[in-house]
């Protein structure tokens, strides 16, 4: 079984945000697969997708501050210059984010450990809306 | 072919640690399949796996070391301090190298370079077990 | 529907560079995907695979810019010197960056955003050749 999805996320401000509800509720035929993977996928250079802790808000303060402090905005030898000082150190976060994430699925659910969750990485300023691809492969489990 | 499985992990102490054979001897019908992949996924927000050299000590204490230094326990910005020094470094230390791996299958055997084996990296002080889920797919290669 | 390939990467100079075209070339099934998935895993531990933007080559050149101010060669703290100031680094940055890509194919196309190309990361002074191994996986497109 496989299906396909495109997802858009609306604008939001430059941070870490969780978003495990919103992909969940995009793909409605994960209820029905008793084994497979959930391939998510950012289709954008400058933002990025993370799996980390879904509780606390302080959590994702604390990566927005220290990967600004890792990957500085306008960085004196960037030469890529030219759409602001955030685009060029935005690329190199997604980068090391990565824009990709393949998630397990189990009895028709997400197999996230307790804590886990998904962020959308936004590391523009103003990234404006972004579009995912939703790709789910497995097992259909249901009665015949 | 899909098959899913539970893996796991003995307590280990803080550090990069190599797990390919326990995670191979965790999947038997690897060796049935022709071609396909298998998807490792680390259920925990402070833990990573990572895939590197596999036959010096000094590179996986090496990795120890740097990802110390790039990421201090304590950073004077954090503000999720609550879990202790090490754990919102620990958290950013594992979205940095990821909480998933998918590796590729052939005729029966994980398809790595000659230099490649898998690493838990446990980024806390005392993570306790860490639970893997392990998903198969591909081709079955047994004679009719 | 399962297809795996290798594909062997002439010796590039050390840093970032556009490889998709040769990618979706060594793969010509991929024409055929209505909905899947291709898998690209590099077989290294001294390089990598990034997604990131395709048009400016300044983009490319401030990434070896920035990862070669990240992970310095020949860092102080470094035990593992055995193969040159510039292997452990780069067995840092591959692991930061990642060895492999999963990426969405739909009807017959790597579904990418405008501007994200692949690239093969080479963090070594002399890595040489490199091997990929693709796997691409799918629903068959074809009228019966």
């Amino acid at each position: 079984m496989w299906t396909q999805h495109d997802l858009r996320l609306a604008p939001r401000p430059r941070g870490f945000h969780l978003i495990t509800r919103e992909v969940v509720a995009a793909v409605p035929e994960l209820t029905r697969v008793r084994a497979g993977l959930l391939h998510l996928f950012l289709q954008h250079t400058s933002a990025s997708l993370a799996l980390n802790e879904n509780a606390s808000p302080d959590v994702r303060r604390d990566f927005e501050r220290y990967f600004n402090h890792l990957v500085p905005d306008g960085w004196g030898e960037f030469e890529h210059t030219l759409e602001g000082p955030d685009d060029m150190a935005a690329h190199i976060k997604a980068s090391l984010l990565g824009p990709a994430l393949t998630l397990p699925v189990r009895d028709g659910r997400l197999a996230l450990g307790t804590w886990q969750g998904v962020y959308l990485c936004e590391h523009r300023d103003d990234g404006g809306a972004r579009r995912l691809v939703l790709t789910l492969q497995g097992e259909d489990g249901r009665a015949d």
